[in-house]
């Protein structure tokens, strides 16, 4: 397999490029748009053909790159079904299973950053990789409080989606903002702040008390990303 | 073997902690010292002994940690023998093999972006890990317009010390401004525009022409890095 991250500094997203070397067939989680142009240099550098471009969700940070890609590869476009994004080829469903060549991704369904939120699952390499969207982030999580965040469905989502995952398998967030790469489940379950809370209701009174401002680019990003990225 | 890059946004560079898991040992190459605390915070949470901090050649646009981590954690620090950092445990010579538990580390004198910049190499873990701090880039390489830079031996370290390793190896630099966390020495080698150039003498007229304009943190960071980091 072909594991890439990409930084965009402008949002501290990152964009993973999956790819299976036999078929030559790959995916990109979290595409940004203005990083189109150096995805698909990437992708003829390393002769592989891009089959499939999904969001983890409806992003409020970023303009998502998905129709970019689409209409300059043909690729495929893939967000979850609860994202309501009609421009996207298919909407994914909780413990659907994808393949990029031989490679194997797992759907999961972990609301709570948003209604939208899903992570995507790779059992059969290494030790297992997560992409875990903005569900868990590296010592962190996503916010709570916009397009339908729900800090209870969080904590069950990262409780009882993320942390029963083999404990060695690899994080790759889609953003952080200290420098920091990839995590794995046990070393979040041990140093995670939010995830040393004493219950449920503790998390959810965390989560309400943050008062974080909105991201400024969300009046643009989210309905752009409801078009694919493709801005009116 | 734990491996994880760590991004220093304001200096785009690239961290890198090595740890072995059977013995807990660790090292980090070209940390940086605004870093520090971080460093120290992931270490610990890790459970990991830092034995040993190292830079890949006296840096010109950020400030070492090494001193500040030999202060905090007792660890050896390291530079090429090349850098003449007086107050380094030890100067690494040419083809020196160093030791974090059982994972091993050959040291490669790399001149050309200063005429103190080494490499490091670790040859027997999956298909090689290149530490090529400014000598090799993600699609670039080092400039060689101060610090006795010499872009004829930057061709050669390049084309006679590197590119004969394994071509999978993967190519960890020490800045990306781009957004790129990795590459292989293959990928390089067909895809660098730097390792496209005739030959020796158009390398060495390309170097010569590109006119850049010093680092900002010049002044301060190479006199700070000649004394471990420590400013005076």
């Amino acid at each position: 397999m072909i594991l890439r991250q990409l930084f965009d500094h402008d949002t501290y997203t990152y964009t993973y490029l999956i790819a299976d070397e036999s078929s030559n067939e790959a995916c990109l989680i979290d595409p940004v748009v203005e990083q189109t142009d150096l995805y698909i240099k990437l992708l003829n550098e390393l002769s592989l053909n891009l089959v499939l471009a999904l969001d983890t969700h409806v992003h409020a940070d970023h303009v998502t790159a998905l129709g970019a890609l689409r209409d300059k590869t043909g690729c495929k476009t893939f967000i979850g079904s609860k994202g309501d994004v009609q421009c996207a080829s298919a909407g994914l469903e909780d413990k659907e299973v994808i393949f990029i060549g031989d490679i194997e991704i797992r759907v999961l369904f972990t609301p709570g950053h948003t209604n939208d939120s899903y992570s995507f699952y790779l059992p059969a390499i290494d030790n297992g990789y997560l992409f875990s969207g903005d569900t868990l982030l590296i010592r962190g999580t996503g916010r709570t409080d916009f397009q339908q965040g729900d800090a209870g469905m969080l904590y069950d989502s990262l409780h009882q989606k993320l942390l029963v995952l083999p404990k060695k398998t690899v994080v790759y967030p889609a953003h952080d903002y200290k420098g920091w790469t990839s995590s794995t489940l046990e070393e979040e379950a041990l140093h995670n702040p939010r995830l040393q809370l004493a219950d449920k209701q503790a998390f959810i009174t965390h989560m309400g008390n943050l008062h974080l401002p909105n991201p400024k680019m969300m009046d643009i990003a989210v309905p752009a990303n409801k078009a694919c990225g493709q801005r009116k």
